[in-house]
């Protein structure tokens, strides 16, 4: 861990400034930043990076503008700091990796870790993969070799190799005098894990407990001889989830023969887990891997297709209110009432949903619960349709002065916040046992269904009622 | 940390069945235990939950029904778990409290660590609140009333104070002595802290760096003497950001006056940055607090008022149309073509927004590339609403014969979504900028804005060039 020290007087302004956010970038150090880059003053520049942390460096290179960027990188120079590269969003880093010099790149990766380096070059194109590769040390280069090896987005890639590994039958005397002979141990780690001579985990020591006893006690009586293994080639998201589950700081990472091959630890798993839910909050509305960084171009050209998809099912709601032309000719009212319905239908069906997508990404949605959880999604659509009928027919009545037509509006309400709360619920349920991402669909699904059949429950009993 | 051991015969049935989560709770099990409850066998019972982790009991007792649950912990009895109780979501939580025996629980928390007692009793009502502190040993009490005088949700609240801190002159050896006799260690840490006699913090030395030198070396040469210290009355929000933003994984907490009074860890941490994130999505969504364990009836009542909210905002809408009567009335196409350009936009403002409100949370939207981010959405929403307007005009054409009819359809288009980019990214930083959460009304706003616009844009224009 390296944490820098804020710089006093930033800290003195942020105080000043109420709503400046405690840990947001402040704008005065952003544009003294680039202000010394436009002076191509080196020494004032980085006296202005030196006290933030390479997370707060990644930040301002992704907000601050394109040609910025390039001149920031330039007049950084030599001294570019290869940790901010692993804190850089995909996009932007890939634009930094450009225009590195190769022997600043070379330089800025010696000291990162291999999990750091195999974020880095595993979206590569070949030459400079290859380029990349051969400029990093022997060991290092074997290591990532090694990870790219398992495929993306599963424990194998997840892992580090640095950890500190030692024989069932130490004691604690004998791991600590290990350790302090040993010159290369992880910057951090939290567990000594207890392998014997064919690399099977013989258990788990924290840190803590070597500390807190004497030097005979013998590791194994003070080791977790059943720790949580983790396969290496369980996905990412099953990895996060069992960390976010049950607490774990740091887990053995262990191939098909139960070999320990690597180790990962809950800084990781946290950020897969962030990953994970931010992409289903994206997905359910529609969007695809976009980054804040991204051009106009590239944003509009991603979020095309999902716009599409809406315009297919919002034609089919109109085929449906096509079918009654002749009825909205007869009574205008409807085409002024229709949407409410729809609207009504869509929200709630909105609503279900989410709680649904989320409960099977925290899988608290199982075999268990589901049929509760259908009726009860059930009940509270009608329950809600049912309250919602009353009140928009009142307010039709009102507007329109017809009973018959309210009770058209309430009838329709009904229908649909039942067909939401059904349709909410078992379309990402399906998607799920069928294997597809629940959130990635289901939207488009169930406003479609919610659309069509409240157009054609209002308009449809319209006819039937009102003409 | 309590790793249990998975069950042999479970792990096999789970691998028999591809569909099964890896870490889910398998129905057999499930089954087992309702059946070994319903004979009342509390050692078949005790024998069956043994090899699941707290979490998966918790999960287990949110999952099954009321009734289930009520004879559950009966059946369970004394042997009843506390650290069940701080993993269940707050219903079942009150619920389970409610079920169980003075004596069962004053047993059962004996174990817990005083941030999991803070989270049990923070929520209770008075009679029962002091009932549960009595029942504590004097350390505990002491230390969980100290926690309850911070403001919830603030880093007073989610520390804990069990922590290990040495005096800043001392070795590697006297702290490694200093543990080695010291019993009451909390269960796991992964720093020394270093306080001089007023208990400012002077540094803090990682474990694994205790562990790899040798006895005479200080403790302060290993020591970051500049780590980040959280303000004790700091939001949970910033003290998750900053855990995330800066790979942290144990922070001291000061007072005002800058006195070491707690230490965060990471997994705390990780659990608010879950937990507000999927606050953000449940609210971009209309939902509040429910928990998937709620009843039909409070569920439908807390998803009520955004419901409510919404059949304004679509009232609205329809008032916008009936201004238009007399238009729709003399071609009732528009009434077919009209929910296409409302839902368009609203689609579009709903990406927009969804990136908005996530920039926001994670701080990567700040002052420093605010107009570069209004810009780019403006311009997206612009491009996307020139290649549907392309599209819907010829659908429009295609169904209609009417190229007048297609143009203003192709018109109103490119306004709406023109629309939908700028309210999208602009509503929610008002929002944030107003000191308001900006996920929780800008759904409401921005689409009533994208309703309103789009059947104003679509019927206005073909009032004035149609008839």
């Amino acid at each position: 861990m390296s944490d820098t020290s804020p710089d006093p007087e930033t800290e003195t302004e942020a105080e000043a400034d109420e709503n400046e956010d405690v840990y947001a970038l402040d704008s005065a150090r952003v544009e003294a930043i680039l202000k010394a880059v436009e002076a191509e003053d080196h020494a004032q520049l980085i006296a202005l990076l030196e006290p933030l942390h390479a997370a707060d460096r990644a930040d301002l290179l992704e907000q601050i503008g394109r040609d910025e960027r390039r001149e920031l990188v330039r007049v950084w120079g030599e001294d570019f700091d290869g940790d901010v590269l692993s804190e850089l969003e995909e996009g932007v880093r890939d634009e930094v990796l450009e225009l590195l010099e190769p022997e600043v790149l070379a330089h800025a990766v010696q000291e990162l870790e291999t999990d750091d380096l195999v974020y880095l070059v595993e979206d590569m194109e070949e030459p400079r993969k290859a380029e990349f590769l051969g400029a990093l040390e022997d060991t290092d280069r074997v290591a990532v070799e090694a990870s790219l090896q398992y495929d993306e987005d599963t424990a194998g890639r997840l892992m580090s190799r640095s950890m500190v590994i030692c024989p069932p039958h130490w004691t604690v005397g004998e791991a600590i005098d290990y350790m302090r002979a040993h010159e290369d141990l992880p910057d951090l780690f939290y567990k000594v894990i207890l392998v014997d001579a064919r690399m099977h985990v013989a258990g788990t020591v924290m840190l803590s407990s070597i500390m807190a006893n004497r030097r005979e006690v013998k590791l194994l009586d003070l080791a977790d001889t059943n720790p949580r293994l983790i396969p290496v080639d369980q996905s990412n998201e099953d990895v996060a989830y069992a960390f976010n589950q049950y607490h774990l700081v740091s887990a053995a990472v262990v191939d098909a023969d139960e070999r320990l091959v690597g180790v990962i630890t809950i800084d990781d798993a946290m950020e897969v887990l962030q990953d994970e839910t931010e992409e289903d909050m994206k997905r359910l509305a529609g969007l695809g891997d976009e980054e804040l960084s991204d051009t106009v171009i590239d944003t509009a050209k991603a979020r095309f297709p999902w716009l599409a998809v809406n315009l297919v099912t919002a034609i089919l709601a109109s085929l449906v209110i096509a079918i009654f032309e002749a009825t909205i000719q007869a009574v205008v009212a409807l085409a002024v009432l229709m949407p409410i319905v729809a609207s009504m239908g869509g929200n709630a069906a909105t609503q279900t949903l989410t709680v649904a997508v989320r409960a099977l990404a925290t899988r608290d949605l199982t075999p268990a619960n589901a049929w509760r959880i259908i009726r009860r999604e059930t009940l509270v659509g009608f329950g809600n349709g049912l309250a919602f009928a009353v009140i928009v027919g009142v307010v039709g009545q009102v507007w329109f002065g017809s009973w018959l037509l309210a009770g058209v509006l309430a009838a329709a309400m009904v229908i649909n916040l039942l067909v939401a709360g059904i349709a909410g619920i078992l379309i990402p349920m399906a998607l799920d046992r069928a294997g597809a991402d629940p959130a990635l669909a289901s939207g488009t699904f169930v406003t479609t269904v919610t659309d069509v059949v409240g157009f054609f429950a209002f308009l449809g009993l319209a006819a039937a009622f009102l003409l």
